[in-house]
């Protein structure tokens, strides 16, 4: 049973909770509010623009996020990998609510914690504390160096970065739902020429290209072979 | 004199220390290590590059700061405000060094605080906590936002992200140094189109165009004028 009162044990795995150890995590558990869910497949527990009031954990199973560009121009949808704790970033800070969608993608056990709780933890915790701030940190680092990454001349470079740029996390299967005219419009060249890179890279079966959308198998692959 | 006992009252100024009072300061203060600098114009006391070990506070003065894309093909000055704290974000994480050079350039003082007590104060006060988090998440926040706003057809929009995306801080005077041919290419068009966009946005009194170099006023207007 995932509400087994062990489950919350495979928190541990996480980089939020790494060098915590299972006493120190049953302490900080014995004052907090966990939240055991098992939800069926397809159940969408998380909204585009709702109020991030807890800390969710995927604790087994698989779950779908889905997000979209300001004007619903595009849509990406990536997977999330168990265990996983879903953007920390959100919790405090001027917009304390999330970007994207969460949909089950089979039986999943989510763990949800509230923003109290985990502010206890970080008050209580000097590891958790420092992990915490340590994946916030990183974060924003990982995102400045993309911005002042200059352009390349490579409209196969450019497509990519502009794949990398859109997803929360760079590994695993990602499905863009996305024109190529819309496409063509981002990168500010002809239809055609988009057209032709997405052809070569799918003949190097590194995305498979179906009506409306891109499959990329596994982004972490594109990005290697492009050497960006 | 900058090293009395008080000067580090200015730091109750800063969002950072928002909420606090002269009394947790002081509290706070007892157990840090607060080093005073009185710098005349012109020096540089950080390199880009160098390691992030202590939070920099510009307490009184004029600082420049200097960031270069990651080929050196353009590089963008800016300038802080007093009172300022110089990059919170990173003190911590993988990528723990600074990313710009920071110039004196008037008599300035400079408060460092070590990463240490900085620690201290995050374990110690609720306040400051809350503070240094919320900042961080913003932070992320901001450009995520950023991320996901699709790209205009606009050229003079695509121009005014490009300055926007590439500074620390959205107010105040900025100076490109930046060819016309480098930011064509940036932008995926032909130079005398971004030369006409530039030219118009001159007449306008938004910038001032110089030989290898851009000057912006003020880009909150800039950016405010094209409504992006």
């Amino acid at each position: 049973m995932e509400q087994s009162p062990t489950s919350h044990l495979k928190l541990l795995a996480l980089p939020l909770f790494q060098g915590i150890t299972q006493q120190e995590l049953h302490q900080l558990a014995a004052h907090a509010r966990f939240h055991f869910q098992k939800l069926n497949s397809g159940i969408t527990f998380i909204k585009e623009g709702e109020a991030c009031k807890d800390l969710f954990f995927l604790l087994q199973g698989r779950v779908e996020i889905t997000t979209s560009s300001a004007n619903h121009s595009f849509m990406v949808k990536e997977w999330l990998e168990t265990p996983s704790v879903i953007q920390p970033e959100r919790l405090l800070g001027l917009s304390p609510w999330f970007p994207s969608t969460y949909t089950t993608q089979e039986n999943s056990s989510i763990l949800s914690i509230d923003k109290e709780s985990i502010l206890s933890f970080i008050e209580h915790s000097f590891i958790f504390r420092i992990n915490f701030m340590n994946i916030l940190s990183t974060r924003i680092q990982k995102m400045e160096r993309q911005q002042w990454r200059p352009i390349s001349d490579s409209l196969r470079e450019k497509i990519i970065r502009f794949f990398e740029q859109h997803v929360y996390n760079i590994g695993g299967k990602k499905i863009f739902f996305i024109k190529m005219i819309t496409l063509a419009k981002e990168m500010n060249v002809k239809r055609i020429k988009v057209s032709n890179v997405l052809n070569e890279l799918q003949s190097e079966h590194l995305l498979k290209l179906e009506r409306g959308r891109i499959i990329i198998p596994a982004l972490e692959k594109l990005i290697q072979k492009a050497q960006i």
